[in-house]
């Protein structure tokens, strides 16, 4: 295992420190009793689900926005997105008293919309997806020259993410595995970069959506694949093009990937709900659909799920529970 | 106002302070956009659904078990309940070593049984309702010289509870109104305890359900009033008779009490998923269903609402979901 990590670094990660405590505590990693007997193993959860926005991703915005310049906050920053990235640049935008403007394809989910802007960004719907959204924010980046909030190619977002691995390994100091979701990265990547520093024997293994495997085969091939479709449930997960810094520690440095069906995805929300009553997002219940599948290797392991986030809309849960009845 | 309180006092909870923050980390006080344009106002949450065990009890447990005798530990502690409060007896009688004996009715919700066995407790089903387990908890502190831990009458669990409001106070030193579910009175009076030393001019509203105004009735009357029955899907606020220490409380010191039917209480479980993707059990939700109730009131105040706890089950959960689609 190579000590070197380009594009992100522990360093980072104790700087972002005491600018994310300024706005947060520390989530709790909590045992569930009932989970345990249902992964038959000793598991604890790091419930980034209570952050402020619902979500992991208001740690890496709040080292973000801290570092700007003053022309940079007069400016703004800019970025597309239809979850909780949104929420987190919103947020920690207001905070540090910087301009945001969202941009939004037509027809996103309009809970979310509501959400964006109920932390005072801007939220702007242009084009018909994701990568026509995308395009409006190149506009205003070079028209306006406001500052482009990538959700994954950014260290100091991947460093602000990185203080909860740091929150996990002082309350569990050497766990034998940590399951993250894997979508654009920044949770893995930020696991990564502290898990080889720190505790460099404990597994950190990505879980992907079947339907959206773009890093799993990239990881298997060992160079970067863009897939047709992202068709998950879990938005968090719903990456079609691998993106350049958060790919290339997870390729050297992840122990293992693993996909999961929609159908295993929507058990393991039932089962967070039963268990321990959280209510986890697609991508947040990913880590337990996964070691959930793997149980039979990790008896007598210690393993810690990251439970990123609760940004499930209520239609969708609905729908969820409705199936199991 | 007097400031004379007989079974509780502020130097008890700031002793219980140590044996509490032992095992737990304080819960955040958060703002939820969405919740403020649902109010109307200023509203923060104060989250002890985010505690182990997901409720606000544990932390009475916790201050609870740690001050028992050798021969108190040796003997064990026993009682009767059917939610967070026997979990939270069983979880700190685990971590103190201490063991724990649970008499549910028979037919208890299965789901609550499998939690408090979960945490270590030995569960035993007696009798057809909560009176005749009762019986039993009383016949094995008499033979087996158990000590009965009583949820509410006890200062040890109130004053650990007291442990939120102090936590809340120092996030925020003087809010205009605290909004607390109101069932046993563990959580009013020790909201009461901390406010009246520390914030005196804050009002403190008790939530009661309409089905269950066992309380409420006591307090306009000025003497204890027992109901025939307490019919609600909140079962922490399903009590027919006061206790006398927390009602005592209650009586000399609450601002206001506010009794909420079952459709308030659906809805504001629903509302609480939509603008904050917390799960919220009857109890826990009460207190929004008030503040929603009065919010023409509440412009421009800042209003704390207690989260108590997420203890639903999913079928509930499932057909308060079902209903509103």
């Amino acid at each position: 295992m190579e000590d070197h990590v380009s594009y992100f670094n522990i360093q980072g990660v104790f700087e972002a420190r005491p600018l994310v405590y300024r706005h947060l505590k520390p989530t709790p990693l909590l045992s569930h009793p009932l989970l345990d007997a249902y992964l038959g193993t000793c598991t604890l959860v790091k419930h980034e689900n209570h952050n402020p926005t619902g979500s992991f991703k208001i740690r890496g915005g709040l080292n973000y926005m801290a570092r700007l310049s003053p022309e940079q906050r007069q400016a703004g920053v800019v970025t597309a997105t239809r979850g909780n990235h949104g929420q987190s640049v919103a947020l920690a935008a207001r905070i540090n008293g910087v301009k945001a403007v969202i941009v939004v394809p037509h027809g996103n989910n309009p809970e979310k919309n509501a959400a964006m802007k109920a932390y005072g960004a801007e939220l702007i719907e242009h084009g018909r997806d994701y990568d026509e959204a995308r395009e409006l924010v190149e506009e205003m980046q070079d028209e306006r020259g406001m500052l482009y909030v990538h959700s994954a190619n950014a260290p100091h977002l991947v460093h602000g993410v990185g203080t909860y691995t740091l929150e996990i390994l002082q309350d569990l100091p050497k766990p034998d595995y940590i399951f993250v979701p894997l979508g654009g990265g920044s949770g893995t990547a930020s696991v990564l970069t502290v898990v080889r520093a720190i505790a460099p024997k404990t597994k950190v293994v990505g879980v992907q959506a079947e339907q959206a495997p773009a890093i799993y085969q990239s990881w298997k091939k060992g160079e970067m694949v863009t897939t047709d479709s992202a068709d998950t449930i879990a938005d968090g997960l719903a990456t079609r093009v691998p993106f350049e810094m958060t790919f290339e520690v997870i390729r050297r440095h992840v122990d293992d990937i693993v996909t999961i069906s929609e159908e295993e995805i929507k058990e393991a929300i039932r089962q967070y709900l039963r268990t321990t009553h959280n209510l986890a997002e697609g991508a947040a219940a990913a880590p337990l659909a996964a070691a959930y599948k793997l149980r039979s290797k990790l008896r007598h392991k210690s393993v810690v799920l990251i439970h990123s986030g609760a940004n499930i809309d209520s239609a969708l849960l609905r729908e969820i529970l409705a199936e199991a009845a």
